[in-house]
């Protein structure tokens, strides 16, 4: 029976009985874990092979007799950019096979617009540092890391609808085309963090046509989820540098990937794109930062992997691992919340989580009682900016880490601690 | 005979016989580099057995039942933390081990000056960018790679002088405590790049005393070459944290050191150093960076190395190959220039370089001469802030990568081209 349509006595008796079983899930002494993106030890122990895949000085030889073992190379092995090129349908030149994490990448990149700007139309870069207070745009829910960056660097953040199809792109033209403080925007195009959304032909499209009021606005396309796909047949992200190109855009995109989820979290390479004219600008500035990322392993990755095929199979198998996951948060969120009417979801074909909408006003005090009985979330707010959900309603899930026993538990307190919440929540408005 | 007591007919005679010479040796056609202090393939063929040492997911996991193959760990993994706390004499709770480049910890350090500020005396943070012009103090000749970290970030550069114990500690003194626009200065204070000196306990004690005028000035302390030994036995350098302490300018120091030129290059690990104060507000802002370094390269260093004791041994083992090549340079130069009055060179004990010291104002010369001749030199000049030495005379030799063989023939033609560049100096100036 759908809450909104009980009587007080029985939102009460309904809550009572709900306080009761909340008081035995907090007598049980649970300690789970549904907070972050992160493989299990199941998923990592696929990839053991690739600790010692390369084990003599010929693995760590290019064909061209460069040693990898030895400094050199700024923008990464050719044998990695072949393979992430073909991977991501990005020609090889745009690329640069970096270090370990794409977050470091995209903050450095944030970090190097600031204290040096990037290529405006004209060509001139004026650091971003020097204009003032400057906005990025930030479709919510959305991935708090992104966040934390323009929040830890000072950028104001501008919230944007997520739709079903991507970002709300009348209120991106809207901004973007007046505001010349508008800097950037943060995008996750495929199986986005958090609702699972890829972008549209025609969303990618209205990206690529923007024609911002800023000259060095830049869509920072965080791609992390390329080939991230569970269910079905893998959805087919329109390639924005190829929009852009046919829009003389091109130069406005700063693209991010990274195997985190592929390979090893942490140990996995990262992968940037960039027009010409941005790596021109770019390769001499981190020619100043770092000699050149870890060659080993970007080479280590395309031994073990073999081709773009070889990671495509890979994510095959991992997928075949993942999806009980989700199936497991599907069927506990179908079971226990379809009929309450408290509460609607996603059903993502890929990527790393279920984002799960609460009665308005409740996420937090959900968040607060999962805390308390063991299960830890990620904090209620965190995929907005400042950490500020303004309906108090999304609670982030990410599967990937429990065990399937874990994960069924940790989810039926989820659901009691949602219900309990909503309860409560109805019944004090109601008084 | 020295040059400079030579007649003009005998000056011009040996000019004209050096001229026939270099004819010859261009007519070889080589390609020898002397430019980077960069491993040999010999060098980096003693660590293959590096490559395969982890091999399953034990290997990976810590005693603790930690998975390094997974998120997670800021500041590194705590086997490695002890392992270079031991080999650098620095307590573990000041360390951070970090990714494969101390010069990227280097750079971003600066940058995280200049955009968040470093804490002051009383603690309050003020970003150097918002501080007008701000200057660092370069000791020079130094390493041409912090020089590019100030000019790339439009940091002022002040050239002090080296001396056979380390920078002139009274011009510090009196700049560093009389002008608050100096934020820091760079130093190699053990086998430094390029003359191989280790700074006296005397010049350590002065800067463990310095009363900055800036209260957000900071000692750049880059131990590159902590256990860099080749001849004899190690150097003791003083612990620049213990002498700190002694004054209460604990905080004013970071500390940098790599595996760089220990493991391999550009797939090493680096570590940095500093105050608890100074950590509390790095890694809240280091964690807005990224989620956490390689791990799993971390526990490879580990397992390989086994403890400081087996780094030192390794160091031993690899000094028993380098130490050839610095004596076929210091022969070469002894055989070539010792009578000729026109240079003098360093008698470095450990590091990775020779430093040269030309006939004043032919140091460009015969960088030229060589470089036309197929034998590149680092540039004359880089050594020094702006690439400009003020008495056009420093060349850095970096012994470690050619052949054994190659590296006889470089050196001949780079003394035969010195001597050439000092007798075409000597006759114009004559004329």
């Amino acid at each position: 029976m759908f809450y909104a349509e009980m009587s007080r006595p029985e939102l009460a008796a309904l809550k009572e009985s709900l306080e009761r079983e909340y008081a035995g899930i907090k007598a049980g002494d649970l300690d789970l874990d549904l907070s972050r993106g992160k493989p299990g030890s199941t998923q990592l122990n696929m990839l053991t092979g690739m600790l010692d895949c390369i084990s003599t000085a010929e693995d760590v030889r290019s064909e061209s007799g460069f040693d990898y073992r030895n400094y050199g190379l700024l923008d990464g092995v050719p044998e990695a950019k072949q393979m992430f090129s073909e991977l991501l349908g990005i020609p090889q030149q745009m690329i640069i096979v970096a270090g370990n994490s794409s977050l470091n990448l995209m903050y450095d990149t944030v970090v190097r617009c600031m204290l040096y700007g990037t290529p405006g139309r004209d060509g001139k870069c004026v650091p971003w540092i020097k204009q003032g207070e400057i906005s990025f745009l930030c479709p919510a829910p959305g991935y708090d890391r992104h966040f934390a960056i323009c929040r830890s660097l000072g950028i104001k953040m501008i919230n944007i609808k997520m739709r079903e199809d991507g970002p709300d792109m009348a209120e991106v033209k809207r901004i973007v085309e007046s505001d010349s403080s508008v800097k950037g925007i943060w995008c996750c195009p495929k199986y986005s963090n958090p609702d699972g959304v890829t972008y549209s032909d025609s969303v990618v499209r209205d990206f690529a046509a923007l024609r911002p009021a800023a000259p060095d606005f830049r869509i920072f396309w965080d791609n992390a989820y390329a080939v991230h796909c569970l269910y079905g047949k893998d959805v087919v992200l329109d390639d924005i540098f190829t929009e852009c190109r046919k829009n003389g855009t091109e130069d406005s995109v700063f693209y991010f990937a990274s195997t985190s989820k592929i390979s090893f979290p942490g140990s996995g390479v990262a992968i940037f794109a960039a027009s010409e004219r941005n790596l021109a600008q770019i390769k001499p500035i981190l020619g100043v930062q770092t000699i050149g990322f870890d060659k080993i392993n970007q080479i280590r990755h395309v031994r073990y992997f073999g081709s773009a095929d070889g990671i495509r199979m890979h994510m095959k198998n991992l997928a075949g691992l993942i999806r009980p996951k989700f199936d497991i948060v599907l069927s506990a969120l179908d079971a226990d919340l379809s009929d309450t009417g408290i509460a609607h979801w996603t059903h993502p074909h890929g990527g790393y989580f279920v984002s799960l909408y609460l009665l308005p006003g409740t996420a937090k005090r959900t968040y607060e009682l999962c805390g308390a009985a063991g299960v830890k979330l990620t904090p209620a707010g965190a995929t907005y900016p400042y950490g500020i959900d303004p309906a108090d309603s999304n609670i982030r899930i990410a599967p990937t880490y429990p065990s399937n026993g874990e994960l069924r538990t940790a989810m039926h307190v989820l659901t009691v601690c949602a219900r309990l919440a909503a309860t409560e929540k109805l019944l004090a408005e109601g008084a």
